[in-house]
């Protein structure tokens, strides 16, 4: 039988002993679960840079992962905690969004709020309900506990929307997502779309503008550039990021979250 | 049955090849041994914050556990190796005091000095013997080797003790003993010792002095705070925390390790 | 029978989801593999770097560790993908020499280009071939897939070379090539030739240059030398290294990567 997988996403660093009180938690209750670790290295309380990290991250792991996902400024408030189930995973989480991208991408099944405190640790501290109340669930869940043994289905839940990119003629508007440890700068723009625009045989070429820099031309891949240069590419996510080849685009354009970013079609007369 | 569990703690980094080169050692010896790491960013040589961050790791994990502490400026040297056993746990280290809260807390039933070369690797260097001495006894140990095999019992090992908190009428007075990820500030005084001072049923607040600074109120959570606002709550340790909301006290106050703190009831009429 | 082991070492980061998408990939094709990690903080692009903590980390990994090494500035380009079997491990990585230190030490038994798409997942990314390519090639030989499943014999492969030591009357000129978490800097001299350079029982010192910075004594370990004081050693590789105890030899000297050492003999009328 394949051994349980927990993927698991925080904002806790790694030079303290919050991942560790997890793991010991998840092992103590489950020694055959495997714990994966996607990040601790989320920005402090950065819920939109988590959301969009699991959604990055979750989609190759196997059928039947467990994702628990904590930024949790609201802790020890009246927030709940969710369990969503997902036609290929679970998610384990506090009720702030963090989940929204990942679960935009999946079939959601049922989403509930996890309630029952048996399954919690004993005395569940107010400030650490990652260890105390959603590490215990994760690990019950890995053991074939079923979700409806954890609280009550929910209709609604808390939900973090990304600005969906525009298309206004021949030119796509989109945001910076996310900023990634290469400077590379993602944004919201499907690569497809861009492929779409370019069109198909046409002699066409595409421009980038962001803050008041220019980048000309979409390249294949890291390697077709010159050293240094800025350019756009599809990356590994499908979506339009914005390089520079073995440097840092981030450093070079200093974009903040959400910057705008436009692309559009430079005809022969341009 | 269940696969023994090795907890490792260090100040090696993790840009390095430290920890996989002890990783390696141990599963070339027992490839069923589950390895978690509590940190390796312990600031060089600082062994007071390996104390407490093996302090506030290791209660979580499983009965069995064996854990591998190493911060070890003095390898090379006369200082010894240890091995701690207690009712719950296993401990390997330098003998520096790096155990000494954690045993603390632990029920000891001996501890002994590792001396028995069979269980070293050959030709053991002078400058990284946690991999080439301790790391090959926590895999033997993690195997079933009895802890009389590794060396003679020792009556005697070193020990350094927290700052205990005084309790001067109205007044509780501590330290700060170490700044989390998240910049709250971890002091010596127990929440217990907290709620005793303020009383049951009484309308009496606290507050908190550091350095200069006057910090008003316990709250029960992170989340009863205002954003930005300093307070202090019991953490998720038990001890009092000074935390600023979705913030970092750290950089509030900047305090030193070992900064003083005083906590003091204050009436109506003050 | 023994779990596979994955050791995998990159210049990926531990902020985002890179990592932990291989890790998926190669949980999902084997279930059984344990991955440890070597190091993802190698500085973004810097084979060399890579290259010499694959050499320091490998030579304690079980008989039949899966090295997978991915410092890749040239993904997307023509460069290929290679797998080494050598008499005690495999090698996956880009042919741009990061293997290169690593197999110069092992007996090297075949080198193959990675070549069958059959082992890829779908519609590989010309960004992150790492996850697309290289991490199931990983997973299938971990799973007993044969080496000749993926691709032809090569007999040329990309390396890249250490600068050697020179011997010269008594005197040795070498190189810095890296410099640890602790600031220790380790050249490319073996503790050996200094050994030999001492001689046998005579009186004579050595001292080592460089920059303009003399450090006198070699050292046996850290713990010989006074706090804060400079010195040199044969370090846990095998390799000299210079040293302050207790503090960085890297921020007093600062020197480059490749900076000049020389070491040579001190007679009495020196």
């Amino acid at each position: 039988m394949r051994p349980p997988v927990i993927a698991f996403l925080t904002d806790f660093g790694d030079e303290d002993w919050f991942v560790a009180s997890l793991k010991a938690v998840i092992l103590s209750l489950n020694p055959r679960a495997t714990v994966v670790d996607i990040s601790h290295r989320i920005p402090s309380f950065d819920i939109d840079a988590a959301a969009f990290v699991l959604f990055a991250a979750s989609t190759y792991f196997p059928k039947g992962t467990i994702f628990l996902a904590v930024v949790d400024p609201g802790v020890g408030s009246g927030r709940k905690i969710i369990l969503a189930e997902t036609t290929r995973y679970f998610f384990i989480a506090p009720d702030n969004g963090v989940l929204s991208l990942a679960l935009a991408r999946e079939k959601v099944k049922e989403v509930r709020e996890v309630t029952n405190s048996r399954f919690f640790l004993r005395q569940p501290s107010r400030t650490f309900e990652a260890r105390d109340k959603m590490a215990p669930v994760a690990a019950w869940l890995s053991r074939g506990q079923k979700p409806e043994s954890f609280g009550p289905k929910i209709g609604r839940y808390v939900k973090r929307n990304l600005p969906e990119p525009e298309f206004i003629g021949h030119e796509i508007r989109g945001r910076i997502l996310y900023a990634d440890k290469f400077g590379n700068l993602i944004t919201n723009i499907p690569g497809s779309a861009v492929t779409a625009l370019r069109g198909c045989g046409s002699a066409k070429k595409l421009s980038l503008f962001i803050n008041s820099t220019r980048i000309g031309g979409l390249k294949e891949s890291y390697a077709s550039a010159r050293k240094g240069e800025l350019f756009f590419l599809i990356g590994s996510l499908g979506l339009i990021e914005i390089a520079a080849r073995e440097s840092s685009a981030f450093d070079r354009i200093k974009p903040g979250r959400g910057a705008a970013v436009r692309i559009f079609r430079v005809g022969p007369k341009d």
